[in-house]
């Protein structure tokens, strides 16, 4: 049903079709003065016909951010910075600091011996790790080993700081939160740990949270978990990894996505945190999934192999580490380049808000047997 | 623990601190190029220590605004306007088209024998009634009649359309919206009903959903409910009125709004849409509240009685029928101006949204018993 | 496609079919000897085709009960029987001391000046008022007056106790428990108020939860409820058969029960209590249902009018107080003996129960428009 | 607070305490004759003070029974039989066919090439593997192999039916039912397959609920799952002991049952299915649990290793493959005997049941450091 060349008319009935007057054009000034606007002045604007994109496509490369990052070790200490990150920013989207719609994100590089300061916030953070050894997270003083491409989650409200290990390897990791939603809804805020250059004492075992809660169908029989968020902080790749490869023996999968898992709070079932969802998807060799659109924001990872995306008919080529994103209402369709091994993208969005606020809607593509046309 | 004069010192251990450099500007310039930005440039402006309040505290007085409503259904027709609203403009907000926060909101004039144009959209709409009489709303073939007072919502991708009868008197009412959340979102959408200047057909008897589901304390025993709404679509000012007259007798209420009850989902008991919240709160004759602040942004309509609210230090005076709003993390205090007689404020809100997004927080004002220092 | 003459046939393939011989018998023996039994020999017992209904259908006539109750009032006090009550006894549970499946009722009276000790135990009761003044019931420190046809809850775990106002009438009211259910799950418990000859403390003003809980769609803002039980104790008569006539206006009702109201949970939508359900119904001058029968056991205490009801093809006439039982899985149909008035059925039942473990099922009685033959 | 030698008095206030009287033994004839009892001559005994223990401790010992069951396979056929199993009888719970509470349990044997009659039915059924090699279950078209200890189920109304390759090895595997409560409801049914002699075809591929959802931490995208059971119907020994082993790294575990882990519906956390939970526990090298007594009955079933468990003061010593209950508000304690090997214990349990009803309540056995004095 969907198409690209669908036409919309603002002239028909049922949409604002005011035409202009002299005598109107006083009174739009007339109501300005106090403090209101004529509603079919702005109607069409305001209630366009479908989902308007506001985000732009975008691809960073993680070859060219690298010595940037290296770079800013030379510059900036964690302890000045806050955190030692490069921000990703949206061609539309600067005002907010956006990577996709509200979304935020950054690739953040962290020496072996050093750390952030403690902090907490209302907005939700999660983390997924490109490469290094020896990096650690400790939220709300439970502290947990990092390794390449693990996934980890700092929930709304925790404290958390990050660090590498004294003989660890340089660690860098993309970062994902909401910021640009809380501060949307007036609602951000900022806590530093109350004593200055220490941070927090680790209150349970290293590596407590997954290695309780990451169990295959089973729970802790006493856990009694109220938190709007995942008692699994960390989600390790090889165990990810696994699940895709099981479930690809006995699913065709999604034809827009191949097989995609989300990672999940154990306790719920649910997305691991109240505002971002994340999962982790495998294109099959050779799979070039069809296109589709739909709401929400999306900012992708590639966690494995190379090949290429076409959003809104543009083609972005990517390959292990590099970030991209996918625009609310954008057509998308992913392809693996390779016939012989599988590509996996990692990916957080803004989905578990989209859904619960009732705004989530999906379009297929129906043409050319579901494959964009490319531009040149 | 709250007061207005907390000074928060950016130079602190744990927020961005980084002094500025020749050489990290170039780098400034580097990254730039590469679609990033540093982010300790910006981390301590989209991580405020506070929630930090973007709309402005507004009153619009609706003696002021009823003539330019008057002389709007000289100039301009439904069937041209799509719906003859005046579109209350927040100050800070002139962009999104906002009363307070993500709230759309507006005061729509229909005369006798007039309906608008039968449609549907993404987001969520409400009305309370102001003025007149015969007006009536038909909701996914559900026609309800409408008093002074009354409450009804037309939600989340219903068809809906509104009329005054013929012998009616011409009707004004509030609208409320969810539109620049999900303009935020780049989620909104349009439908315009299917057959050029007909509306849609009545499916059930009229007021079905009021004589079906306001009973008290009681629900059809086959009521099967799975939409994210209440199947209850009008609420009338009679029982609103005597739930807060009955629960007055028995009930302190909240020092900061004294008799306040939701609308509710009877189905649920959540609110009655999954994004936005509507409320009415009886001030008792001669009640001031003590001041407190939150996120989550509220626009109220005096529904009887006059006072005034203090916002941020600065006194609103209201009277009925007049609208004014409270902002995210803005403190508030209400004030019956009677001692005699009871003032009624009807508000709708974003708290819905903001509670499922785990960003609700609150603040009590413990200075000056409670009371805010008015500006002069 | 029920009907009552459908014939099961256990020697079919899937059915316990193995034919005696001397050897099983003496396995019988053996195996019986190591605390088992051999499953087939017991299977088509305890699978049953079809749900097998223990219960019989029972009518207590209230005109022959009341003599009895009188009479009880000079034999014993509530502080020597706990509570002054004519249990209701099923021809087919008297071990149980069940009415209908896993549901205990009674008819308790109490004098003016009369009360029952305090006590709390972990099942669930409820009471509706057949007759008499000045009654009152506490419930946890909430102090409600009773009046005739009034619907009030002592949940799980809550400290209660009744009595009569020595200005007020002799109370009569009907009880309703979940006794033998917490029995069957070796659960039930009892605990009398610590100061002998005691009661409770009035914690809240008199009627605090009917005047606080039972408004028409709203709910105090500040309700947080947590409890497995509503929060609104007492369901007047009043507001009950108003919601019944209003939603007659509009719905037709079910082929099966005509207007059929829950009581609910107001801070749900869900039942009053975790394992019992109540409503009230209303036969329409003339209605005359059709049969169905399902599971679940159902206890009703007619509320208003005449008329009789057809379970397992016997006829039960029942007039204002009457109590008859239908069981599970018994057919039944109501018809109401007036063309001028309605009638009305209050109900208690074990359907949340029986709807959470996945035991529902409903049948259709198709033969002869939907109407039992009625034994002679 | 609990010990063992707590005395109740039934002459206190708040007790039925009625004396006899010729008077009084009329009037119960009266009353009895009209289907009612004074509610006085029985509230003491429907009334306990502390939960009734209805069911006896019981231990079935594997090495007894398996010798009966290789002659039921030269005894009767599953097709004739229905299912070949021997059935745990309690000693209290006779009529009822239950092991424990209102749960049934078997073992049942199916010989290599042998299968039983597809059918379906209200109550819900699960499986834990004892022996053998090739055996498998159809769940609703979804054919899973089982090996020894693994746990399967069969839910509430789904298609079901077992066997064993040809060219595999007999069979044994112990069955859970929630028959009794299901009869106890009045609601257990039986379906059997419509085509005699003929099973479900597979409608997937094998294995497909496992590979599927037994991920850990993650959940396929698309999944929309609305039943009241679990989508994985097979948990593999191999991970869930892999998970106990996990937390028992970083978990002192409970005092009661060391490290427990519900086995649980990956799609809301909650049990996996909607009467019975089930959970694998293990003791570590000499653990010896302290004493507590609960509500709800639970079956075990000795997974790994060896030792005893005391109930009620009566010690009933376990190896691998014994089955035994714990009867509701039974005190126990577990022990494992080995000082060098963890022991598992696999059980089944009406504990969701229980707790939906609100009858869960606990006590702990503070006497004697938490340990029963043993009955000699
Ligand atoms: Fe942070
Ligand atoms: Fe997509
Ligand atoms: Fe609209
Ligand atoms: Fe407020
Ligand atoms: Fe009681
Ligand atoms: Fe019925
Ligand atoms: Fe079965
Ligand atoms: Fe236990």
């Amino acid at each position: 049903m969907g198409n690209e060349t669908q036409v919309f008319d603002d002239s028909v009935y049922g949409r604002s079709r005011v035409a202009e007057s002299d005598e109107l054009k006083q009174y739009y000034q007339d109501v300005e003065n106090m403090g209101t606007k004529a509603f079919w002045t702005v109607a069409n604007k305001i209630e366009p016909w479908e989902p308007r994109t506001l985000s732009a496509p975008m691809l960073w490369e993680y070859d060219k951010l690298r010595p940037l990052l290296i770079k800013a070790t030379e510059l900036v200490s964690p302890g000045d910075a806050g955190r030692r990150v490069l921000t990703l920013i949206n061609d539309n989207l600067k005002e907010s600091a956006a990577a996709c719609g509200m979304l935020f994100s950054g690739i953040q590089i962290t020496r072996p011996g050093e750390f952030t300061p403690a902090h907490r916030h209302v907005a939700s953070a999660l983390r997924f790790i490109m490469e290094g050894s020896g990096g650690y997270t400790i939220v709300n003083g439970h502290k947990m080993n990092l390794g390449a491409r693990d996934f980890v989650i700092t929930p709304n409200g925790t404290w958390h700081e990050h660090g590498v290990a004294e003989d660890g390897q340089t660690c860098i990791w993309q970062d994902g939160l909401d910021i640009p939603m809380a501060n949307a809804f007036e609602a951000n805020d900022y806590h530093v740990w109350p004593e200055e250059g220490k941070g927090q004492d680790q209150l349970h075992p290293t590596d407590f949270s997954p290695l309780t809660y990451s169990g295959s169908g089973v729970l802790m029989a006493d856990t009694e978990w109220n938190e709007p968020y995942s008692p699994l902080f960390k989600y390790s790749w090889e165990r990810t990894y696994e699940a895709l490869q099981n479930a690809a023996k006995v699913n065709d999968g999604s034809p827009y996505d191949g097989i995609l898992m989300n990672y999940t709070n154990p306790a719920t079932g649910g997305p691991v945190m109240a505002t971002m969802g994340a999962a982790m998807q495998m294109l099959r060799p050779g799979e070039h999934t069809k296109a589709h659109k739909h709401t929400g924001s999306i900012v992708y990872q590639v966690a494995k192999g190379s090949g290429y995306t076409v959003i809104n008919g543009k083609r972005f080529n990517w390959k292990e580490k590099d970030i991209f994103c996918v625009p609310s209402w954008a057509w998308h369709e992913h392809c693996n380049g390779s016939g012989s091994e599988d590509a996996c993208l990692f990916q957080f969005n803004d989905l578990p808000t989209i859904k619960k606020l009732g705004y989530y809607q999906e379009r297929v593509y129906t043409e050319n047997n579901g494959h964009q046309k490319i531009e040149q």
